[in-house]
């Protein structure tokens, strides 16, 4: 990329020559800007290999991002996690569009200055399969421009692209779900009534994973399964590739009164919808299917009922994410003992923790996967707040520095999201503060007490001040909510200081929701820190001034005590921190060996 | 009212008279649900006389609420800070809906179930003058029922109706206003220009006066004229009464190129504007303004662009609030001093202390009057928010317990609101604890360092936190936007923990704001104790990790060191509380006696 001065790799330079055949596809189709965004046909976060175009043409391999090419330019926009890692990765066509940044147009301001920059109409191309609605509306302004919608143009230059998943379906019984699919559809219904909608067309596919107690394999580190839910007052659909369906399944459908279509059939369906008040979201729903319901129905755009449902856990959801986090924390116990106890007298390399913790997690019988891509940060690749270890990358790790793990598995008993940074031998008294600094916040925020109607824009900034006060912060939210066996990042719930435009995501806390709590510290080229656990929003007191909630942290993994800067702690957080530790060694303890035992015992 | 057993005062029997006649007249216009809001031709939060329909009709006196009023019932809406005021003054006839309460419907349900429990279509009838558009939005159906939106019911019955206030406008020099007539237009004109506007019409009445730096004395407690301002690229014009401007004023405006129309002529005016872009906000244009104007025009609902510039004050405004700051502060400190000096000697009763508070503020040469009417709440008066002393209600102030004195006033540099809770004597434990933690919330909150992007919303944790930790609430903001001897209430700048569905008031905050700190504790029938000090925002320190702001305590007026808790408090809470001590007494003390000198050296 343009900015900064470095070699680029073969792999770079490939990826540049896709951006001419791009450029060569957009002149033939009469198209001036193409846009890639990073999504399937159905907004998910991460996307399936697939669907992994905008990846294609960037070489960037994180998880959110937008390419926008010109037949001058090549942009990509990203965000603060990702800003060293796109720097290093982008090739040198590109220019790196650093959102939330001062001076950085948003996509849509870009495109505009390129239009009013013509003196002649111009014409915008997209897959419209593979852009949200909401994606189109806040980036691609098509008033102003002619479109067209209906192309895949990195589709048709891409060699040897991989097959549309197509992974069997299986069912997660009532022990772990906790609600029957026919419960959860009757609430959807109720919902919708309450709407007077007739038509709830659903397109997210965790929400539709978890209304039907199904899960499947069709998204990296995401038990989904591509697929469309149409529920209506008398009917239910679901749109699902050939041959995923078994017979268990299929028997499981069918006695729940479940039709079944094929997963390409959901456009023609839609578009013989007529007259009727169809809910459909926006922020997950693609730009070809509310196009075509928008001619002829009312729509209501709104998050699916399903969303706020299923970021409720229920009584049996959060039993067993309880014993997810148990299984969690003793595979973390070990594997951290482990590393303090091997490091320096064995070879050891980012990668390969990353697989030394994933053995350790496999160890427990109902342990199913990784919940996401394993960040495994040493030394100054702790500051890249999304880093993923590459072989050009992995660094040999050694008994000195730091090193930030963050990690998460699929249990059958829920999915759990944690971050430690190790102290590996000898440090600076810089690092020790900025770890003592984010743990006091990390401590503060699952203390808080709050009163029924905050939003995590009410305590996040418990997590930021001992940052703040010193003039520092992190560029990433505290906190985002985490799906059971599904998303790792699951909305509406989350902590950050900023009020969202899109209201449905300042949703207020609620009993059963779960959300991270994961401050961090990122200096540049030095180290970088976080600490991440789990958070259950429970009930604390009802009374005249009105219901109050807290948190109980799910997590049970313990803070390193080498990193711990006691005199920066005061009275309240050294309380905190000393209950932490007995809480996670009665937990524990049970499961360790006699040395794991007692050196758990000297941690805090 | 129906709710609690007591006796009823005539006035709340004749006041029972006057709902059976507007009842009578409802039938004769076959109006089934009468709606009477608090507001005038303006929206404005505290209204003049002649609007206070509301109050005519229910007896209730506090500055928010609504009545509905149907063949069978009467109810009045308003907020917690009123409760227990409504319980008290509502007649028989009346049921009080506590808003935000549970199983509490808004006035749209009410008025939805009213209509749905009848057979046949029902008629709603509002003077469409005296109701906001948003209001409308908010609590009227039209879809649902018939409409008479021309008909001032209240107005019909209203024998001795005050007539509409029509007091002199005069010129707040740029001296006082910083930025001159031009140079503000200059600025609404861009903000329209970047929005494509055409036309503004500004209805608010602040605005205005802000605008043109004019002030009036047509509210009680807020200096602004009534008065329509509407802009264009070409030309401005003022629509107000006729005899209120004077030859001075007059020549400036022209000076200015503001023509002048008289104030009914802007319903002609407005009906005459077509196929432009007009910029119009609902929350303060009234229904039958919004309602001409949509039928020819694209309408640009939002906030006016004087909005926010009026609430970041300039250099000018920011140099005099401080001057305000510093005469409030000795007048507010000597009364202190006088009131615990005398109390117990002399008679003193809520009343005779709110004038002579008034009489301390009086003794600087460029005081105006106060920003609102002053809360005087002995004893257990202290718990109802917003008291106001009544004859009947004046209780006398005896040398124990504790009175809280909510005031402010108009300078010519500037608005200030301050609370304080004073110690007359033999105060409770519990007195003093809820004393603290009410203080440690308010310490906590003025020293917040905060990220620019940060809301209200963001910092309001800070100052319930002591409260919330033992189950404890107050049922009001944390802090409103202060005008420029304009409304002591000023949106859009707040702190609150909920976040608003209208997201133009939760906006961030910007170096310039002014917002008030005022956490509190009510205990009804026991006492009541809020502090307040207004709080100034201001950049930090700006660096790679982005800006900072931070906030400057404008109020000078010492705490009760009687009522704190010394033990309750942390060194970081005992070091603000003594940097603020030392700062007030650098202030103020050039302008004490001797004894009140040694006493404030006392205090902290």
């Amino acid at each position: 990329m343009k900015n900064g001065v470095k070699g680029y790799t073969m792999e770079q330079i490939e990826i540049g020559k896709r951006v001419k055949k791009l450029r060569k596809e957009m002149k033939r189709h009469g198209i001036d800007i193409y846009i890639v965004p990073t999504c399937d046909f159905h907004g998910s976060e991460y996307v399936g290999d697939y669907f992994k175009t905008r990846e294609y043409i960037s070489g960037f391999t994180g998880s959110a991002g937008t390419v926008v090419i010109t037949d001058k330019e090549a942009c990509l926009w990203t965000d603060g996690r990702y800003f060293m890692q796109a720097e290093i990765q982008l090739p040198e066509e590109y220019t790196l569009m650093k959102e939330g940044e001062k001076n950085t147009p948003s996509v849509k301001e870009y495109i505009l200055t390129y239009i009013s920059n013509q003196k002649r109409v111009i014409t915008i191309g997209f897959d419209g399969r593979c852009i949200t609605k909401e994606m189109q509306e806040n980036i691609c302004p098509l008033q102003e421009a002619n479109v067209i919608c209906d192309i895949d143009l990195v589709g048709r230059i891409w060699e040897n692209r991989p097959a549309i998943s197509c992974n069997p379906v299986w069912r997660l019984e009532d022990c772990y779900a906790g609600k029957t699919v026919s419960e959860k559809i009757a609430s959807i219904r109720t919902g919708m009534e309450a709407q007077s909608c007739d038509v709830l067309v659903e397109t997210q596919l965790e929400n539709i994973a978890w209304t039907l107690n199904l899960r499947g394999n069709d998204i990296e580190c995401t038990p989904v399964f591509l697929s469309y839910l149409v529920v209506e007052e008398k009917q239910a659909i679901l749109f699902v590739q050939q041959n995923v369906i078994g017979s268990e399944v299929r028997a499981y459908l069918k006695q729940n009164g479940i039709q079944e279509k094929s997963y390409e059939e959901i456009y023609k369906f839609v578009n013989e919808i007529k007259d009727k008040k169809v809910w459909v979201d926006f922020s997950s729903a693609n730009y070809k299917i509310v196009n075509v319901l928008k001619k002829s129905n009312e729509i209501y755009n709104c998050f699916s009922p399903a969303l706020t449902m299923k970021a409720i856990k229920n009584d049996t959801e959060i039993k067993n994410m309880k014993k997810a986090h148990l299984l969690d924390g003793i595979a973390m116990t070990k594997f951290i003992y482990w590393l303090k106890t091997n490091v320096g007298k064995i070879p050891m390399d980012e990668i390969m923790l990353g697989q030394k913790l994933e053995d350790f997690r496999s160890m427990a019988k109902s342990y199913i996967g990784p919940s996401f891509s394993p960040i495994v940060g040493y030394k100054d690749h702790g500051a890249i707040v999304h880093y993923s270890a590459t072989k050009e990358s992995n660094y040999a790790v050694e008994a000195e520095n730091i090193i930030l793990i963050d990690s998460g598995g699929h249990y059958m008993e829920g999915t759990t999201d944690i971050t430690r940074t190790i102290c590996l031998g000898a440090v600076t008294q810089k690092m020790k503060e900025m770890y003592t600094a984010v743990l006091k916040g990390h401590l503060n925020l699952a203390a808080a007490v709050f009163k029924s109607g905050c939003s995590g824009v009410s305590l996040d900034y418990l997590a930021r001040k001992p940052l703040w006060d010193i003039g520092m912060d992190y560029n990433h939210g505290t906190g985002h909510g985490v799906g059971y066996l599904l998303s790792v990042h699951e909305p509406p719930n989350g902590i950050r200081y900023k009020i969202l435009k899109n209201q449905a995501l300042n949703v207020p806390f609620q009993p059963g929701m779960i959300t991270s709590n994961e401050p961090g510290v990122y200096l540049e080229k030095e180290f970088g820190i976080r600490i991440e656990n789990l958070l259950l929003c429970k009930k604390k007191i009802s009374n005249n001034f009105g219901d109050f909630l807290q948190f109980e942290t799910l997590t049970l993994v313990p803070y390193d005590s080498e990193l711990i800067v006691e005199e920066m702690l005061n009275d309240s957080e050294k309380n905190l921190l000393q209950k932490y530790r007995q809480h996670v060694y009665e937990k524990l303890n049970g499961y360790l060996s006699e040395d794991e035992k007692k050196w758990l015992l000297e941690q805090s």
